[in-house]
């Protein structure tokens, strides 16, 4: 497989992105092309061993940065991501990976690949981590305002992706919304509701609330960008919450500290206690763990598009390229044509 | 302080809110009032001591539940949630508890209570419970489909009452967003960005993400109240899924349980560390349960009303009864009206 990373995606770029880029090289044997200015990414590159590995770097002088709006990545042909898109349009990868700003990559791939016929707006789209049985999600961040129309196609692209990809015969598709009752949701949401409702064509189940998601309620979980993107970085930021509380409640207090001390002993004699615990310690931590995620696909284009978190890490990038890689197996962008009759 | 509480309120109703009623004039000694259909709620009072508490039940025959709209509200004059508020609205009572429909208690607060003058929409307001120090959080459920000039009316309420409820002087207010550039949002908060960027009037700091919101980067949050519920829902639906993950990898695996077991002699041995750091665990774990927070403010009205939480415990009903003296003791109503000089 051939896959194209830009190097100078995330917001510590170019470290986490060519890091993880050498990571994944290495973890699948891939070939793996990073584009950025060819000097800046090549002395990065050069601080990692890369014997063996199937490496290169295309040159793209420009940089899009976070304040970049559509019109930047219209002009700058010459970014990292405008030359990524048009490698996999012009057939020299199988898909582009990027941690840089969601709105520049979903503008670039709309003027690069196209999108899909009669799809109107691409949607970000995850297996969402908040489950245990694999449930589609999206949008992520891509489109803020979408209409009824838009949102009823985001649905039946997580459908498509639902049952093509991931197996799951006539999934379960809801609405992310404050109630379960049909009046819950903005003006928009109730719209989507009365089309979802109508169209007969997918197993529609309603309104669904965060709390049944996280159960596990539907198999295709779809939201607007602006929503999806709350969604998302709300239970990122509860999960760093708890940290700040484990450390100011339990590691701060000098009576917790004596007390930590104290348990040391405890703790030895309960060594093969915690030996056996370990394994699900481990599972536990790495459910909890966003850089696991890697990033999202931009569902709704001509070609396969993963787009990570700025704050991505090596170990996220590195995921985010596994996440390219799985797509491009799964044949998403031709089952999704498929799924659409186009 | 005499407070009215809705009997039929919470989703199990009249248990909860009953024994949560029961629990606060225990603890605080106020004369509370329950309102709902009267046999009903005296056979569930019946089931607890009241001995030397001063508790009384008024008789209202309705009941409004989950799927009634503002047309039954208007109609249904005789339920427990209009009798309530018009006992507020006629002196009778200093606050009304719900943890009924938020969209019935909102309803009936402007037939009854009336807003405050100049201010078009109530917002259900509360004290952030993923900070550690006190942040105003606004719209978590109210107005799910605000103006710009609505959110900025939010946002002048969020910081009279962070200033003269909370004592923060000159207040922090910010937006939550997907990003923190001025571009990012939803039209409509991006349109009100600009009216708070203009306005002068408030100390405006721009959008805020979850993440910097849970550390604390305002003193006022605001949003709608859409993306507000999703967000309080969400932060609840992690918590419930780490629970589920732990159950899943720490209790169910049979190395885990044996490695459970144990640990058991170590446990024993550390005990005094374990009790030193009691104190810690237990203020840990009060942190994250939603029920301290008991329930929301309706700010915008001519009165003290508290919105709890559909799923509410009797915990919860105490805790949001304990909003309502909060509120009461604090004149939030009188320093809204007199910071909006109206």
């Amino acid at each position: 497989m051939r896959i194209v990373v830009d190097a100078f995606g995330s917001d510590s770029c170019p470290g986490p992105d060519v890091a993880g880029a050498v990571l994944a090289a290495r973890a699948w044997g891939d070939e793996i092309v990073l584009v950025g200015p060819e000097d800046l990414t090549r002395d990065e590159l050069a601080k990692h061993d890369t014997a063996g590995l199937n490496i290169r770097v295309v040159h793209a002088p420009e940089v899009l940065t976070m304040e970049d709006h559509s019109d930047a990545v219209r002009r700058k042909e010459a970014s990292s991501i405008r030359v990524g898109m048009q490698m996999v349009r012009d057939g020299k990868a199988d898909a582009f990976v990027s941690a840089g700003n969601t709105i520049a990559c979903l503008a670039a791939a709309i003027f690069d690949l196209r999108r899909i016929r009669g799809i109107r707006r691409p949607a970000l789209c995850t297996v969402y981590p908040l489950t245990f049985k694999p449930t589609v999600f999206l949008d992520m961040g891509a489109t803020v305002d979408p209409t009824p129309e838009i949102l009823m196609q985001f649905a039946r692209m997580g459908a498509i992706y639902a049952e093509r990809v991931l197996g799951i015969a006539d999934p379960r598709v809801g609405l992310l919304a404050n109630g379960e009752e049909e009046e819950k949701g903005t003006l928009v949401l109730r719209d989507a509701f009365g089309l979802l409702d109508e169209s007969g064509r997918l197993n529609f189940v309603g309104n669904v609330e965060p709390k049944e998601a996280v159960k596990g309620a539907v198999d295709v979980l779809v939201t607007d960008g602006f929503t999806g993107n709350i969604h998302i970085k709300t239970a990122e930021a509860v999960a760093s919450f708890v940290k700040r509380l484990i450390q100011r409640y339990l590691f701060s207090p000098l009576w917790s500290k004596v007390g930590l001390v104290l348990l040391i002993p405890g703790l030895i004699v309960g060594l093969p206690g915690l030996l056996l615990l370990a394994p699900g310690l481990r599972r536990f931590v790495k459910r909890l763990d966003y850089a696991e995620v890697g990033g999202g696909l931009l569902l709704g284009v001509n070609g396969v598009v993963i787009v990570g978190h700025g704050r991505s890490n090596a170990k996220a990038v590195k995921h985010a390229i596994l996440r390219a890689r799985e797509a491009v197996a799964a044949e998403v962008v031709p089952s999704i044509k498929a799924g659409l009759g186009v």
